[in-house]
């Protein structure tokens, strides 16, 4: 058996995340393992670089599998034809007998993408946050560092989960294209619900209702409560993943 | 009464096209009449500045209307609330008493855009033709040249028309950005799929089947059967209006 390293992307508006469920609701993986394994004619599993919630899209996904010796360019045109087409396969190469989608990775961006104007989003509908209303992005920008570093993510997070819930957030860059707020989002790992809850909160403060200041009371409550709204999961697209 | 005009902007995948049809397919201009008339308590009808078909997408399309005297930052925030989010109101003025939004239109720009690759065009599949295989882009530039001009695109059309058929193309540009060949026609006016014959005509001018010196022949010809085939609607959009 062989590792192979599958890119991908994929809108992700009608499906219910990357996790396959075992039942009826379209996921992300499901999709792909049933392409796979119709191509290979072996039960195939993958394993992500982490789990999408409903609704959120991946402008790059990886994913890992195992299978006998396989002609990539061929497979890679295969799942081209069979996946539906708001799945993409960006690549299929050979990857190295350890590597592995989810523990290998050193480093994930997310983007969330905030349209706050009410002009028309038509053409960009499905993967903006709406937000009408002034957002200041300067205090945005000192909130963010404020959130940047390792810290203890608890009150970021949904969810109860007896792992650890430290994380190091490199950097959080915000940039405004037209009436879009753009925010990136890089870290080693991210908690369920974290980077919406981060926006959520980043929201707050650019709305006047919060300050930068608070950032630091926030995360040393660890407490889910003191942190601002999830932000909509359509408004999240999965930027990069690097190993 | 006075005279508006309506800039919007939409997104024609689930719509039978811009020109209401009286019974229950969705258009744009039934979607429209009914908001305005809902917001205004009467009965409004929209002159737009052309047809769009079925699937086509519009960038900026100019609809002009008669009404009482309005206050158009109210309406056209209205229309923003009542619209379908595939419709989006860009901006509400009112107009010179002669203006007509079909009549006055001096210049349309249409835009082709076409995927030329076998990579996933996840993000905008609904605005592209994916067109796999090689295209030269230089030859369909000299072929495009010669189609420029005062002529009878007679053979650059479908159905029967008594009016004259005589149309002058400014320009028809193309660009290559990555993946994507983008294809901006220019022109006083379009005949019914005029846009979409010439951009398949000349896809297989791009794919050898055709030269640059065959144009000539095609216009002369006045006969349909002698151009290329009509390219897929989704892949256009109304681009532009100058008055």
């Amino acid at each position: 058996m062989s590792v192979y390293r599958l890119e991908l992307c994929y809108d992700g508006s009608r499906y219910k995340g990357w996790q396959k469920q075992g039942n009826t609701s379209p996921t992300i993986q499901e999709k792909l393992e049933t392409a796979l394994s119709r191509i290979l004619g072996a039960s195939i599993e993958c394993a992500g670089s982490g789990r999408t919630d409903a609704g959120v899209h991946a402008r790059r996904q990886v994913a890992s599998f195992h299978a006998a010796p396989l002609d990539c360019g061929a497979v890679l045109a295969a799942l081209r034809t069979h996946l539906p087409e708001d799945i993409g396969a960006l690549s299929l190469t050979e990857a190295p007998p350890r590597f592995h989608a989810r523990l290998s990775c050193r480093k994930k961006t997310y983007l969330y993408r905030i349209w706050r104007s009410d002009e028309p989003c038509v053409f960009v509908r499905k993967y903006v946050w709406r937000h009408e209303g002034a957002l200041d992005a300067a205090k945005m920008e000192k909130a963010a560092a404020a959130l940047c570093g390792k810290h203890d993510f608890a009150a970021f997070s949904t969810g109860h989960t007896k792992k650890s819930t430290v994380r190091t957030v490199e950097s959080i860059r915000i940039e405004e294209e037209g009436p879009e707020l753009r925010l990136y989002f890089t870290g080693d790992g991210f908690l369920y619900n974290m980077v919406r809850i981060l926006t959520g909160t980043l929201v707050e403060v650019g709305k006047g209702k919060r300050s930068a200041a608070d950032m630091a009371d926030i995360l040393t409550s660890l407490d889910r409560k003191n942190a601002g709204p999830t932000a909509p999961a359509q408004g999240l697209t999965l930027w990069d993943v690097e190993y």
